[in-house]
């Protein structure tokens, strides 16, 4: 059993990491810090894990973390995890990062997306971007993992495969939608229910700060504009991506690459996903449309922003980290209905 | 008090036009007509409308209702408009289609889209597009008003004032998200309660019936790669509209067309809709994103499908072809919440 | 035209009264007060007013509204409109306050269901409880209207012409399913979209305000055990009242009370009302069965608790107090879908 | 790994067991049967298990089913098992039944509910009710087990522990609201989306098909008026069940029964239950308060209708079946958000 600590549980991304960490074959939960519940139990705070743990959260401590668990995952808000992580890493721990904070490689990108300096950039060069289909091999013996964006899960797996394509220059339109869960449990006027029920809006048109990272992983060879939009519901992200083709081709043969992948299913031409295949799974599922009238390829993509866009794909990281069968935990169908 | 008759008021837009026009000041309806209804109290069928109305549904005949209305609303599904409008047409009445089928002018066109032949193509010709900003004058006169979909609307508002505007010839990219009241209430599993709640689609991705209606409004000066998408909600569109830049400029002149639109609503730039402050109202409000890195302009426009895409839209032009005060009936802000 | 003021018209009820009124063809509004948004244009708060309305909200100062308006709405939340009320009354206006305070006669079951001391119990005897089926005559030269809350318009139609039903003693069952828009706009991390969205709870079992107020309509001669409860819609409550029978009877003749009432409507023996049917519109629908296995009475009422359950009523209630026709502005159907 | 096969795995309720079994770690599962979908790929039928299945739908065969499988699940449509839970009892086989068929032991009471004769009833005797804190014992060896039906599982697990305690004669009332999950995937006008959502309505008042099995379950000591509710979301049960008390009493003690239950967690006084703890999970949460103005009892109940109501407790009384860890494969906390 590996031993594993939770530094921030109580966010939405922490307390998918624990839904699945608690039910996981392979793993023992033996720590949760948290600032905001330190010496609370974790089942007083989270009352959906009443009779499954019997924890209580501490007080954030990386030597201890690091003594105890042989790694330790952070859901901590954006900007935040920057010093813990660095404490971490100081004190010994392998690290598995679930905010943006060690993503981008490049700390100019960061400071002008995040509005902030980063702090801890001597970790920035060693931490690898846990994307499993495209960093397998360096996840194996990662110390520090950044787990990747949701929104960018769902536009680098079906775009880097299409970066030798004949593809034109032009920038591909990424028009993503998310459930409200992505946007955290922080109190805003929004997302109060009779403000988001019911409705529809786009928002950080052009500078939101996954545009950096999604073009990052696209190795800036592609530019992408990228809107991202909300819609009544809790947990998915379906995103449409229109790409302009400087010929007709097929883009089957360049998907062959996830063949094999665990969690990526390609779904072909003329196939489309939707959110309630991969509600509830680690699973990204996409498909395309050929559109001869314009000469355009369309894209659709989908994902569970908190699972596999974010706990699950973290899990599988530990799993490839430890060597463990790298589905442990996540063998998930989707959740329809 | 402008007579008013409605065939096909079970539908969505058809139920919609009716509670509109029950508590319309300067209109009273005299007449239903409805296949599957017919001889059944309109208030035992559709419930939400008892107390208000104490008619029943009729068996459909063009010549009694051109003698009893001075204008009739027709509220069949696609496709099966084509006949009765013709048969209305001919019996006299002044006929407003919230249908598709006397919006494209050419049958090719048509027949390519709906996969049918026109059969009363004859009608084409003068019929209006009720699209008042940009057909009031026609409207006055009119004895045949195609109302225009619901899609399109939230389209061609905010493109069509661009098209001497410094813009690239690559197509427009339209990522529509409608609630669901836009299918129709004809039972299909995509619209099953549990199958789409929690879920989000795309579909008909380049081959959406749209398409061709939103061109020709665009006076096929633009090509657009329209995508349409459903969410879990059941009034409202939003659409991001994606249009490349030959070079910078400032739209805001562009639109000063639409200054006096009693239900047009520029926000500006840096501005975006939301479906919350159209719902249950007739406006359609738009605003604009420029990003400089992409040279992209970014739109995004809201309607409420049912009442500004639809009935209030039908009613606007009612209003104009009677000479009533243009928002009569109309005046209503959204409902948010 | 009725010159009307609105006080606290940012709130859910005063939103909504707000959209009514702007609508409403014998009223004009002249003047809003707001407290948080004193000295910004209206529209540009409530955006979804836009192209509709050309004021300011104003600092609050009674004796300009008194001046100013024939009838003053007072939308501020619960607790908090008893000094403003007095301020107005003061100044001669005549009011219609939309929150709870001046709806309960007894300042003790005030205290104690409400947590503070009533500073304006000098009005209590004046005012009308705002029912119209039951208080129209008292409201025709009302001074201070007291509407009443919407969870208790739903239990009170159904249960006051049943007080001298032969009915037991024994408390009727009452158990309500609100939408959200009637916990207000404060946020509260139980209405966050997320943790609200696919839940559903019920809250203050036997301790809720509305209590009081039931129970007093009731003439103190039934007891009520009311539980609250929410789901994920935003408009609209249906209650489900089970009611013990000393004797077997029919229900339908006590109900002929509402026959000509312009919008309770009495649906009848085995017909359950429906949110759909009502949201949008001022009516109240309820209708029962009769279980002889158990003995029970069981009742179902539906309302849309912003406009049935408040600001609609409130606006019957100024219609009945000004001589206008009773169901000005307010003649909507269901709003289904 | 115990083998097992699924008959009707197309439903909702055979999704959920899917679901749960490809993720169980003891568990095979070798075949799938169903009418609608044999012959096809169960992947094709279902995406949402993509990259996690290889079987193909059969042709319903009792006896091949008996040969391959240790225990086979039934999902088929309520009065469909009769017949095929019978062959597969012929044939030798486990069975696990979630459909209502063999859950009423009086065949009187299942035809006047279920509107249909019970052509199987000689295996109602020996049919065990698979609500494992109740006939865990009989678990172990039963070769036919009934699972509970979802409403009951919410108002029996809560009101059996009371049935010694000083409660009064009079029937308790039960108002239960469900997720449209629990009315299957038929489609059906009043689950079309745009029907209902923002919808709330009660049905089959006092003629609900599960009165007799929650009163069967209560050994005829308890009347229950049960009055069953639909809200717009997919999954989930809250039943709000208000007894009467003769004096008096503390309920702690008498469900003190449940405290080494895996899946039952007793909230406890004023604590109460909500969907979102334990949607995605087997549990069955329940909190209670004591109205000393009325009194009443008023418990507050709370499962996900598929997993805890349906699916996941099928799962546990097969791991209880064949000695395997009760929890198995359902260790999982609520899934909020």
């Amino acid at each position: 059993m590996i031993k594993v600590g939770i530094v921030g549980a109580t966010g939405y991304g922490g307390r998918e990491l624990l839904r699945l960490l608690l039910a996981h074959p392979g793993v023992e939960i033996v720590a949760l810090a948290s600032t905001s519940a330190g010496g609370q139990r974790v089942d007083a705070v989270l009352p959906a894990f009443r009779k499954l743990i019997d924890l209580k959260f501490e007080a954030f401590d990386p030597g201890a973390l690091a003594k105890q668990c042989e790694a330790v995952f952070v859901g901590v808000p954006g900007k935040e995890s920057m010093k813990p992580v660095a404490q971490l890493r100081a004190a010994g721990a392998r690290v598995l990062d679930i905010g943006p904070d060690f993503r981008l490689k490049d700390t100019r990108a960061f400071s002008a997306y995040y509005q902030v300096e980063h702090t801890s950039a001597e970790h920035l060069p060693g931490a690898v971007y846990g994307l499993p289909p495209w960093y397998r091999n360096a996840l194996r013996d990662a110390q520090l993992v950044a787990v990747p964006g949701c929104y960018p899960i769902s536009v680098i797996l079906p775009l880097r495969p299409l970066l030798d394509a004949p593809l034109s220059e032009i920038p591909a339109v990424a028009d993503s939608i998310s459930g409200i869960s992505g946007a955290g449990r922080g109190l805003k006027e929004d997302f109060h229910f009779p403000e988001m029920n019911e409705n529809l809006k786009a928002y950080k048109v052009g500078a939101h700060q996954h545009i950096p990272e999604i073009e990052q992983e696209l190795q800036h060879r592609m530019q992408v504009q990228f809107t991202p939009h909300v819609a009544p519901l809790t947990r998915g992200i379906l995103s449409t991506i229109t790409v302009r083709m400087r010929e007709d081709f097929d883009p089957a043969p360049y998907y062959a690459c996830y063949e094999n992948e665990p969690f990526v299913r390609v779904l072909g031409e003329n196939q489309l996903a939707e959110v309630k295949h991969v509600r509830g799974s680690n699973f990204c599922d996409f498909g395309w449309v050929i559109d001869k009238r314009t000469k355009n390829l369309v894209i659709v993509s989908a994902i569970d922003n908190l699972m596999g866009g974010t706990a699950g794909m973290a899990v599988q990281c530990l799993n490839i980290m430890f060597g463990l069968e790298e589905g442990a935990g996540l063998d998930w169908g989707g959740m329809a209905p």
